[in-house]
């Protein structure tokens, strides 16, 4: 079979031509797009998407949630189908990729498939999560999280955007509520490609990042309270500075971190000061803690840590803190087969690779828990994402494309 | 003298009355008071002041900034005025004594010198001066330092508030602009009372703060610039994370303040995380770092231990670092005569007190560029100030303004 595989090969420039298409769709401000969930655009880039998918003889189902499911058949009937797609939704000023690349990617073997006549055992079902960015509805992975059961479907329904609209509501409207139960369907495998949204293959020049494990996180929201006071005329031993304790902390956050190197990775984004005036010590502080490791232990290891030292510190600079946590979800170890045949692809095709970890969320890493998933990363420059000027080549497009090819129909198998 | 001065007392009912009567112009929504400058309540409250300074006989001229002066004839034509005062506007939350307590102190010296019937060599001049507090017009002190000749007129006419309005055209509005030149006045001294807005005089159990210092300010703006990333995909090694050396500087600023102990303070109050997300790196920090010492020389070391100590840190972290120079006044040393007043005031009385370096920022701090100022504290609730659940107590108030009329009557000079 490998020296045949060997030559089969996706059409890069159609792939990318789709993908443009698909861009105009929900233009951003600044190169990018806003194809946010459940908007009119996020409804007409799915039409655009099922007629692609009908255009190519396959079946598209929707699910109560949105998902959409385009099947092409394979030749067992008894045989369960292997998943291969991402989301088309994206950040308010996001890229045209992130998501996107995996769902044409999917729908671009479908057409390599049928230009080359060739059949597989198990159908392949090109796949659509609904709502994976999580900005306008949260949480991210919304739909796929429901179909994992993580989620309860009233749940998701009453989940609502900044100005108080249901998910639900908004999945009605746009006219993409289907009404096939979610989570229902049987799963032989699920792949799902995706650019890596981070530096290390760019700058190591690999052409794939196999996708070995995906990062456990932990948010910590944690709240710190001092005496708001005078910057002028408070002495240096009567503060109770809060931005003081904020700051011991995020030290003590990047120790911890660098502590369990090199896969660990701690850091605060988001940091609310109050009343946040020139003149006037920060009487509250409330930030919160992102950390993520592939190993369950060492995240509770890191959050441990983070209390007790935070505890400490807080302590001795007369400061209440107090500890929420905000997120979370356990380190996804994806299925070893799914990761072989990703291996075999790559060896075929000749490709550079490495092992890596996906830091981010994926719909990958709910859809892992029912089914054996892999993903595969290519490049992204700069490793930039959630973000208009994120930018990848056609030719990293094509080889990771080429590669989800190949993975996908070792899993599929090819009968003719 | 000292004998028949120690049972010359103000009539504190009398001037608690009036702290209370004022109160109600411009109430705050939490129990103190919203009563900024140039707004209609600002001109009401000088109204009440002007009816309540012409029926102890006294002239009320306005100059071209609105600033106040309620002069008390003295028995000598040819010696300067002694003026005495501070200012009536307040924060948007403030309290019922910032200000306040010192214009309606120096009228209640008045009314007391007029019911015993005291003649003093020296004119003695109440003094409203606008816009001290600076939150609707930026800076603080502007009409003070209109008239000690640190900002010119127009200058101070073009600053606008939150809505565009220009000072100047506030002030005429509001039927406060009077035709008198900004610091055409010779003056022989002048005193202002003030609550501490500092813990140390109520923690101390002292009835009155003798001002010796007014604390030299620095405000360095500081712009970290590093790479905004994703929390999850990004490696420790491979991160510029601008948050992160915004902390390590935090705890600088206050190793460099405790170097200087025991007058020197140091802290950020403001502080802006970019973009603020829970899980993106901070790409971009810009926090203001305000240091202030009674010694020139303590700031000036202050500000470059910053900036070398900042460079070298954002270089470690692989962060790009900027400073500006947002803000600053020399420290203010107060005139040696006048403090001896304040301290042979306290000795008169049999008051407890202690030195105290001020560090807010006050009218006395310009006008003292000007002609020889002091300034007289009383304790403040828990330190309290511009915050709407601001105290202080009868007595405090009561043995402020007893130490303020005395030590205005060594300077004015008694005749009779």
């Amino acid at each position: 079979m490998s020296s045949k595989l060997h030559n089969l090969q996706i059409d890069s420039t159609r792939l990318w031509n789709s993908i443009m298409e698909m861009a105009k769709i929900g233009p951003g401000v600044a190169g990018g797009n806003n194809r946010q969930a459940l908007t009119d655009v996020d409804s007409e880039g799915r039409h655009l998407f099922q007629r692609w998918c009908e255009e190519e003889g396959l079946t598209v189902d929707v699910d109560q949630m949105g998902n959409m499911f385009a099947t092409r058949k394979g030749s067992d009937p008894e045989a369960l189908p292997v998943y291969v797609g991402s989301h088309l939704d994206t950040q308010p000023t996001g890229g045209k990729y992130d998501g996107v690349l995996g769902v044409l990617g999917a729908l671009e073997i479908i057409r390599t498939l049928n230009e080359m006549n060739i059949q597989t055992k198990h159908p392949i079902i090109v796949t659509n999560w609904t709502n994976e960015e999580g900005t306008r509805f949260a949480p991210p992975m919304l739909a796929s999280g429901v179909f994992a059961g993580i989620h309860d479907l009233e749940w998701a329904y009453n989940r609502v955007d900044a100005n108080g609209k249901k998910f639900g509501d908004e999945l009605q409207r746009i006219g993409w509520q289907g009404d096939e139960t979610v989570g229902a369907r049987k799963m032989h495998a699920f792949f799902e490609l995706h650019i890596e949204q981070g530096p290390i293959l760019e700058a190591e020049e690999k052409d794939i990042g196999v996708v070995t494990f995906g990062q456990g996180l932990s948010w910590t929201q944690i709240t710190i309270e001092g005496k708001e006071s005078h910057t002028g005329s408070t002495p240096m031993p009567m503060r109770r500075n809060a931005g003081l304790g904020m700051a011991k902390i995020l030290d003590l956050v990047d120790t911890i971190a660098w502590s369990h190197k090199p896969d660990a990775v701690g850091a605060a984004g988001q940091i609310d000061v109050f009343p946040n005036s020139r003149n006037v010590i920060p009487g509250k502080v409330i930030f919160t803690v992102d950390f993520r490791s592939p190993e369950l232990a060492v995240i509770e290891d890191m959050e441990a840590r983070l209390r007790e030292g935070s505890e400490s510190i807080c302590k001795e600079l007369g400061l209440e803190v107090t500890f929420e946590k905000i997120g979370g979800f356990d380190p996804v170890k994806f299925d070893d087969n799914c990761i072989q045949a990703v291996r075999n692809a790559v060896k075929i095709l000749g490709y550079s690779s490495r092992d890596i970890i996906s830091g981010a969320g994926h719909d990958a890493c709910w859809v892992n828990q029912v089914t054996p998933t892999a993903m595969i990363m290519c490049p992204c420059v700069d490793g930039l994402s959630h973000n208009e000027a994120e930018e990848i080549s056609v030719e990293w497009a094509n080889k990771g494309t080429n590669t989800l090819l190949l993975a996908v129909l070792e899993i599929a198998q090819i009968v003719n």
